[in-house]
């Protein structure tokens, strides 16, 4: 293992810790420093003019034990304007690691189809995120308010909610239920119908990387697709940002080459040590990855304002011959991030120690990464354009028991999700962009006639879920086509049901 | 509701809370003396000569949490003689509340299959039941060491173990695994199949009342069984027991009539008072409830030592008029509880705080009913023998609270095992026996192709798990037949299964 100054564990923490992005984890000591301080994520405003209304529901704390009896207020968002009742479908978003109305506005599919499908919109809230806090501030206190973060919770509180739902909203008992949702909430979809198939009648579980744990993926195939993106974005687009940690290695080896770095790269904070420039580092490293990963055909405000197809904006400023100096390489890379940090000119200085949107709870998904959600990831510096860097669980358990008081369970969502043998569930679509890093952990191929996955060749992260533009590539637009042809068979599916018989025996 | 001297939710929670029989727990005032001492149980030895190796494995103690990170020893037997390896078939039975040699020495169709199937028969103990106590001694201690009772933490222990055994037994690999239970064992089963279908092939759920939840099957089913197997068993059994009732009231009125009631019955602790005549009441109607599921076609102690048939020999101390006095009814009653209770002849009094094989871990399955397990039923009197008696849920929480300050959960089995709505599972055979007032709450006819219900008409419970019996009836040895049949089918399935690809789109 190259670059034995910098911290790798913290780093790979970090490269876990980021399903649907929240790079900002990285910082080990900033993060440490929210433990105790952490406020509720803010609401980001849409443009499109969506209406819904906003609910709360009483969750139980615990669904799996009796000890813990205490309930918190779970929001969520119901748009019923199109819904045909008595038994219209249900969209039902399954909330990831963010503030829900973020999803929501973020997720125009469902928005685009409810009038069609004569459906009603519900997006849930998942525990631990934007308002839904079992324990209001003292959520995320220590690791006895947080032991109610997993996945198997957040999937019951689904499965009571529409429950709840379809016995008290009139019309709609008999509806049948749709789950959907992108990166881990497309993986929650995905779950969700695996674990609750009498709940929801099918998914989509959107650039879902249900495979990125460990055993299940090459650790490097992450980072092959984030280098792959920029390879064909422009001339020695990838070979110039691999070329670029060294660069800084040697620029940040005396003080003037810091404060050249850090006039350059415009930080709020200038780089002092070899240490900041360690972070300076990885805080590239998210941006290249975080790029990769919202490289969509038109501008978009996803995790940054940005524009068309911003890998290539982004290339153009790297498009030279690697025989330049270290200064002209590092003023490109400078002019490169400024794509993705200052695309609107609003910035008067860059802060390393944030990447992304800060509706994303990066917090609670760190602790997420910490215990069941383990995804190990690697770089070689070959096949991909980052420094060599290996998989080292126990390094990354030793970190997440020093900051949470717990250690993961690598194998525990392989046991209880099924991993790769999922063959025996149904009605899931699997969709994956193929600019996507997180398609690596995806499901890109038909397992079975009903377990089916949809690649968008030209997608980046859940593109399939975003509203339509006059600038979508085809493969999308027949993606979505094909989803709501799904959608329209499972509904039919559950239409053909016969009640539930009452006969029994005597 | 008559008999407003009697104590109903006792009664009701008694009733609930015998799965697998153990209706020792009706008497609230032994069960909360239990409550700070329970023994671990003891081991029964069978009479078939029967080899096993005795393991243990290290289980989390909290599977859904991280906060508690402890361990217990789980234990499980193995049984390996016939396997063939690599590859052959493991006969998993998903321990129920017992002590789990005994379910080992009772489910004789597995050890009488293992040769023909090459199969490896693994036992493994329920946490909290036999020598797996999460927290040793302590485990019944409180709310607080009982919190990791529950189903789901069960099944979970069920994954985990399997995962570990196919990793690290040389050979077994790719063995096709499949569950086995009989009543609560046997829901588990069907449950497993459900929530881990990438664990096991499919699943045989014998006599497992899946249904015995709220609003899924009438609450008085299961008692019309009880009658209807009395009514069919002798000439006026149902109706003498149905006025013995009254005629304990009668004579338990005086002084004098509870101490004859006390030396006709041979009780072991003579009656004191009304309360006491209650306490009778209900222990002989656990009795009768108990002498429904053990109706079997030839002499066998599964609760207790029993002739063949032992309802009708039973019956022959009931066969005369209605018209005899209440000192002749209760005669023929206490010589009909002598069946059932001194067989052998070796007891020299009865005991009316328990009903049957101390193997059975009555106070865990209290808790279980208590929280998860919400089995409502009732009597009316008319169409049963027994007396009316409504089931009262917020009466039998409020006993829940003040037992083990925790309150049942009455949707939430429904909710998460997905109630009637089970048509998306497949490979598991449900078998129920006509005379097992359990087949009310069960699975008693095909749901699909793959979800199919086995009829033994002159079964009691899960006759179709005990050794073969030349007095077997016809309907039990098809049973069997067909159930090694489908064994075979899903064995033959699962090796035609392709390898897990590992195919990844970069």
């Amino acid at each position: 293992m190259i670059a034995g100054d910098r911290t790798p564990v913290s780093d790979r923490a970090a490269a876990t810790c980021i399903l649907a992005l929240c790079f900002v984890c990285l910082h080990v000591t900033a993060l440490k420093s929210q433990l105790f301080t952490r406020q509720a994520e803010l609401t980001y405003s849409a443009e499109p003019p969506i209406s819904y209304k906003t609910l709360y529901f009483d969750q139980k704390i615990d669904h799996f034990g009796f000890l813990e009896d205490g309930t918190f207020k779970q929001r969520y968002l119901v748009a019923d304007k199109h819904w045909k009742k008595p038994g219209g479908p249900i969209l039902f978003y399954t909330g990831n690691e963010g503030d829900i109305t973020w999803f929501c506005n973020n997720t125009g599919f469902m928005w685009e189809n409810a009038e069609e499908l004569g459906a009603m919109l519900v997006f849930a809230e998942h525990r631990y995120y934007g308002e839904s806090l079992p324990f209001g501030q003292d959520s995320y206190s220590d690791s006895r308010h947080l032991n109610y973060l997993t996945t198997e919770q957040a999937l019951a509180d689904f499965a009571v909610l529409i429950q709840n739902l379809k016995s008290t909203l009139p019309g709609a008992q008999q509806s049948p239920v749709i789950a959907l949702g992108g990166s881990y909430g497309g993986m929650l979809a995905a779950w969700f119908r695996m674990k609750y198939p009498h709940i929801v009648v099918g998914a989509l579980a959107s650039s879902a990387p249900i495979w990125q744990f460990p055993g299940m993926v090459p650790c490097e195939d992450f980072n092959k697709i984030v280098t792959q993106d920029f390879a064909k974005s422009g001339y020695n687009c990838d070979t110039n940002i691999r070329k670029s940690w060294k660069a800084i290695n040697n620029v940040s080896a005396s003080e003037s080459g810091l404060q050249w770095l850090s006039e350059e790269f415009s930080l709020c904070t200038p780089l002092k040590n070899k240490n900041d420039a360690i972070s300076l580092k990885n805080w590239l490293e998210e941006t290249w990855v975080n790029l990769a990963m919202v490289d969509y055909p038109y501008e978009a405000n996803f995790l940054e304002p940005l524009p068309r197809w911003p890998i290539q904006v982004v290339c153009k400023h790297l498009s030279f011959d690697s025989s330049v100096s270290d200064y002209q390489l590092l003023h490109g890379i400078s002019q490169a991030a400024k794509v993705y940090y200052n695309y609107t000119g609003s910035s008067s200085c860059l802060n390393t120690s944030r990447t992304a949107t800060s509706s994303l709870g990066a917090l609670g998904w760190t602790y997420q990464a910490c215990t069941e959600m383990v995804m190990p990831m690697c770089t070689d510096g070959v096949q991909d354009m980052f420094e060599p860097e290996e998989w080292n669980f126990q390094a990354f358990s030793d970190e997440c028991h020093a900051w949470f008081g717990v250690r993961p369970r690598a194998d525990w969502a392989g046991t209880v999700f099924g991993g790769k043998e999922i063959a025996s569930h149904s009605n899931i679509i699997f969709s994956n962009g193929g600019l996507d890093p997180w398609a690596a952990g995806g499901v890109t191929y038909n397992i079975t006639d009903s377990l089916v996955s949809i690649m968008i060749p030209d997608g980046a992260h859940h593109l399939d879920l975003r509203y339509s533009n006059d600038l979508d590539p085809p493969s999308v637009r027949a993606a979505r086509l094909l989803e709501v042809k799904y959608f329209k068979d499972w509904i039919k599916q559950a239409g053909k049901k016969p009640p539930a018989l009452q006969k029994n025996v005597a």
